[in-house]
């Protein structure tokens, strides 16, 4: 019999990118989970290493040190400690995504990717906000992975005051003002975009506050939900209904 | 040179009992860490399976699975994976701690030793109204641990109802409701303890709305300042002082 009739699906979370992201996912996976004991939730290995070379000073500096060499040891560490996939919630390191996945034999679940997907069946064709780090905006990452969709990205006026928003939450600000922030960067667009991604795992800390117009994905909520798809078939029928 | 010159800490939780508790624990590590960027934080490698057979139908009522070989697995793979030392949030599952910390090469904090030291230097031989699940009071793994410093475990009058707590929370339920129920708990020793233990990860949760009389000790809080006084040296001596 194959091993898979028998394994448990084992979430691996590449992790520390930053700590508090790390925990707002696992946070998130235990309270959309329809659980009546302990049992009912997800078995989940992380490694939360926050000392990961920095992505922005790798990306847009060009002087930081290389992340890939720590990614891919950790994405290695998690599949020989049991993990049957992997997550990674931090937009920006997605960068490295396809040399973390050939580096493992498990699936590397792709929140840009499923991101992507999810804010095309929202707006087909429309144009995003997209409020990221500057790394994120510099290797196009969202860009690239639009395209072929025909998604547009419109991109913030005032990129320096995102930048000390992520930074300011990296510091351990995830109160309301920081969130109101958040709301007027978002607001900060017009009407000239059809949805708002908030595509920094920092910024959604802070998507408490937004108002709902215009309509806004959030990564790390997708990341999460596919999360819970994979690892609890019946939970995932129920995601794939209400998307 | 010794290899503590070199190792960068790496604590290993062993987590899920449960879920919630877990991610609190990694929640306060970051809440109480000093830090102006990611790489301030502690590198943490978590195993959280809320699979780990129940320790309380084991315990209790004698009829559950062993879960001493799955705690031990779960060690054995954190070590392997990197940790330097363990740490495991749940009290319950300190009945299992001698058996853990005998099949790894590593330490295991022991949440209960480290709880009684805290509670022996805030009422030396005092009287001490225990809020824990059944499975504690059977065991007597306080009891057992404060009897050489002359603290006496004052129980609460009505058990059950501090079980029907921890089953509430682990449905999910952490909101104002469940800490009131809690203060009520804790208000029902009356005047004839001299500090309130709180020694149960789910009722960890739910210690945002106690009174400050009587006095009350945080199993949980106890092990996340032991964590960062090993993992944190400067962070460890400010802990100390405040001790």
């Amino acid at each position: 019999m194959p091993e898979s009739a028998h394994a448990q699906p084992v979430v691996g979370i590449i992790g520390g990118m930053g700590p508090e992201a790390t925990v707002q996912l696992m946070a998130r996976l235990i309270a959309r989970t329809p659980a009546r004991d302990d049992a009912d939730h997800v078995h989940v290995i992380v490694e939360s290493n926050p000392k990961i070379p920095s992505r922005i000073a790798h990306l847009v500096d060009g002087t930081g040190e290389d992340p890939t060499p720590e990614l891919v040891r950790i994405a290695r560490n998690l599949e020989r400690a049991g993990a049957t996939f992997l997550a990674m919630p931090c937009n920006t390191a997605h960068g490295y995504a396809p040399a973390i996945g050939a580096a493992v034999g498990v699936p590397l679940l792709n929140m840009v990717e499923l991101t992507t997907a999810r804010v095309q069946a929202l707006v087909p064709r429309g144009r995003v906000g997209l409020l990221a780090s500057t790394a994120v905006h510099k290797t196009a990452l969202y860009r690239h992975a639009f395209a072929p969709h025909g998604l547009q990205v419109a991109l913030p006026e005032d990129q320096a005051a995102v930048m000390a928003l992520i930074q300011r939450v990296k510091r351990g600000d995830t109160g309301p003002a920081a969130a109101a922030e958040l709301a007027r960067l978002a607001a900060s667009f017009g009407g000239t975009i059809d949805c708002l991604l908030i595509a920094c795992t920092e910024l959604s800390l802070l998507t408490f506050a937004l108002p709902q117009q215009p309509p806004w994905v959030d990564a790390l909520e997708v990341l999460t939900e596919a999360i819970l798809a994979r690892a609890l078939p019946t939970v995932g029928a129920v995601v794939a209904d209400a998307t």
